[in-house]
């Protein structure tokens, strides 16, 4: 197998990206990985022993997170983003992975890798941590912020499929956000995703609410890239607040810090079950190949857990079968 | 002043509700309570001695937390929330507050109370806590959820108007809930809402991302009821989940109960802090008068606090700036 990785991208590139590479190198022997990146930032990174199936890539360009993404993927046609997704799409790579400037990554994916026949936006699939530590595929997070009807019923059989093959849920429970949790709930948008997606030969189980996102109650959260991307921000931005703020009461006095280092090992428990780090990247679904987004404050342990996610992807045939799926569906 | 009250809505209705209007009427004599409810469901609650300004209003009808809000509405003409909302139309009473079903007080809002000239569709506008202890302002939360973007133009005016003269704050700081913090980020939608907010006599401070709303960096939130609906719930049960397993990890063992009981203070001053009871109830904005939801789980201190709220609706003329500020925008 052959996996292409974008070293420049992440808070903590290139550093945790090659360390995270080494290590899925050491651990897959049998995968090839195209490491991009400037070759000087690189370089001083990598041990004075070379693996062999860690094949430095030189590029020239980076893009940096706060560009526009659309702009910076026409201009940096050397970036390492816009060169991995190009390795997708002429076959050179099986799957690429990057924790780079997400927007960018989306248009290359869009514009470089391209679309499946019969997908007019792909969505990013992130998997919310959940309380049971399943964990929770949600779609779309973003990649389309004016989807239409037909565009959820496309991420509802999408998300299932990637759910079933690459997440290891055996029958993937579908849910639709929504502002309530009868049928009848919602806009006249959410009743048409409804209809569609109860047509469609998966696990659907109805309406969502986004009280519920934590307890993991469905498998596959299906949603218009506007909600998904309020609800990801909404739960990491509470949860983040929340946390902040105990540690501020847990370290105000001496008595306070020993009491809180008494509850440590629950408290590091409870983070271990929702770290976003062990249910590795995001897919973008409806791609033409396997592009992978991985969080932007990845360390080396994300990095390793991305590519174990994007080899279940390639060796699953994900793209193959999301297209047999969709000719199935537009023939039905 | 006379502000009409349902008894009967709530989790903890009557008794809850009983008790609360009671301290009101102590701390406001001037004010005279008009209690809607079921007359063997209130008596009991009620003490010895009455009080002259807490006049039990009997209804015979009672709409339950699970019944379809517009078919209840229109068929309990008796029920407390139909009753309250049709006192206010009728300037019997100059408020009406209920913590029940948040659906019918909305539907009798809109078609027993009835809106404003110019307003198509009111916002129910709670206030989120934040971690300053100032509270936001976020409208609309479900009232509409298919809003266009006139709507949240005249949203942003009512919880500008609102905000300075119930809540206290000086300037109120407007922003508009977006999937990014730059102008051109979003939907059509969002954009033109923008564009409609910017040419408003408030301060407009622009979009503000989902992952701030803890942390109190806007005081007056607009969003499309849909969109607010998911945020709302997400945040209450993000940190609702969050709470839960944290005292699953302090009640473990004698010593993790020991350590917690140290941190007890801390936990609970932030508890306090992030606690909707302070906040008093969320106002129906754009209806011909003030018509306010309790939080479902309303105590009697929350009742109290949402009399608090009303009385400042009432007094500081709402209703009628809201009015002018609508003719002012018309004409110009």
């Amino acid at each position: 197998m052959r996996i292409a990785f974008d070293a420049m991208g992440g808070d903590h590139a290139p550093q945790a990206m090659v360390e995270g590479i080494l290590q899925a190198a050491r651990e897959w022997p049998d995968t090839r990985f195209y490491l991009l990146g400037l070759q000087e930032e690189v370089q001083p990174h990598l041990p004075q022993e070379s693996l062999s199936n860690v094949i430095v890539t030189p590029v020239t360009e980076r893009i940096e997170t706060d560009e526009e993404p659309v702009k910076a993927v026409r201009r940096k046609k050397d970036s390492s983003i816009v060169r991995g997704c190009r390795m997708v799409k002429e076959g050179e790579a099986e799957a690429f992975i990057s924790a780079g400037n997400t927007g960018a990554l989306m248009a290359a994916g869009l514009l470089v890798t391209g679309r499946l026949p019969g997908i007019e936006r792909p969505a990013l699939a992130p998997v919310f941590p959940t309380l049971n530590q399943q964990g929770m595929l949600v779609l779309d997070v973003g990649a389309n912020p004016e989807a239409r009807p037909e565009h959820l019923e496309q991420y509802a059989l999408m998300g299932s499929l990637y759910a079933e093959s690459v997440l290891g849920f055996a029958r993937p429970r579908v849910g639709l956000l929504n502002i309530g949790a009868e049928e009848a709930k919602g806009t006249a948008f959410t009743k048409e995703a409804y209809s569609r997606i109860s047509a469609l030969p998966i696990h659907f189980i109805g309406n969502v609410e986004a009280r519920d996102v934590l307890s993991g109650n469905c498998d596959v959260l299906v949603c218009d890239g506007f909600s998904g991307n309020i609800l990801l921000k909404n739960t990491e931005g509470v949860a983040k607040a929340i946390f902040d703020r105990l540690k501020q009461e847990f370290t105000r006095t001496a008595f306070t810090k020993l009491a809180a280092a008494i509850l440590k090992p629950g408290l590091k428990r409870f983070a271990t079950d929702m770290d976003y780090k062990e249910h590795g990247g995001a897919p973008l679904l409806g791609l033409q190949g396997p592009v992978v987004k991985a969080h932007g404050s990845s360390d080396s342990r994300a990095v390793f857990n991305a590519v174990r996610q994007a080899r279940l992807y390639v060796k699953q045939q994900v793209t193959t079968r999301i297209t047999e799926e969709l000719n199935r569906l537009e023939r039905g």
